[in-house]
């Protein structure tokens, strides 16, 4: 991951997207966080993942401005990670890796977690890409171009 | 990435997801077939990546059957590889990281590619995850659950 998105040299925002998030470990945090864990332990226990690794990978999303840190308590020195606002605004990406995974990596009848929302305790709507007029698009109605703005 | 997702011990779709598609080069990858690109050599030239390694993902992605091979030409030897219906299926995953890393990486008068609707040749619409009535769901109107289906 750069250090700084905005010097990298890729036009393309996947790829920059990619290098900021394109690895397992920031993806499951990142999904974590959006489930309310803070804590380094919390993040430890959910993934797995060894303290080295997980330490390196908080301080580059830290780094990316995707979380912040703040005391766990006021005057505490232990410290806590939450979303920031960029962070925050990776929710679709989280829930299309969720929807997609829903739909082609489980069997019939196989257990697994869903995300709902808790007013009506129903599931989501599928995320469908669309045009500015809400027409849902296929890869294949879209084409790259280059622009500046 | 596991040779079968269905295998996996994970009960998180966002984790088999990540299993298969948490990995820059197979993002990438995905990103390039829906550019249009099915060629080893198109992968390889736009990724600027080992062969080595493009090969093994190339391996993968097949493998969890998000990319097939095809002969280039009616009896050629050669392979080229395209996205399935599952393949398909990962492109609000890709517009999305593209929505992120257009409005957070990017300074003013950088410039970057862009995915626009050829009929209209405008962008798309921002990707909102949203209620199966169609109202915006912030992440904090969501909780995951554990169901079996």
């Amino acid at each position: 991951m750069p250090t700084d998105p905005s010097q990298s040299v890729e036009h393309c925002p996947v790829a920059r997207a990619v290098d900021v998030m394109g690895d397992r470990w920031s993806l499951l945090i990142v999904r974590d966080a959006f489930d309310g864990k803070h804590r380094f332990s919390d993040f430890q226990r959910s993934l797995g993942v060894a303290k080295n690794i997980l330490a390196d990978r908080l301080r580059l999303l830290v780094q990316a401005e995707v979380l912040t840190t703040r005391p766990v308590a006021e005057g505490s020195a232990y410290q806590e990670y939450v979303l920031t606002e960029r962070g925050e605004q990776l929710f679709a990406v989280v829930v299309a890796l969720r929807q997609w995974g829903e739909a082609h990596l489980f069997g019939a009848g196989e257990v697994h977690s869903q995300l709902i929302d808790k007013a009506s305790g129903q599931t989501l709507a599928p995320l469908i890409p669309t045009t500015l007029n809400g027409a849902p698009v296929a890869p294949s109605d879209t084409e790259v171009v280059k622009v500046t703005d």
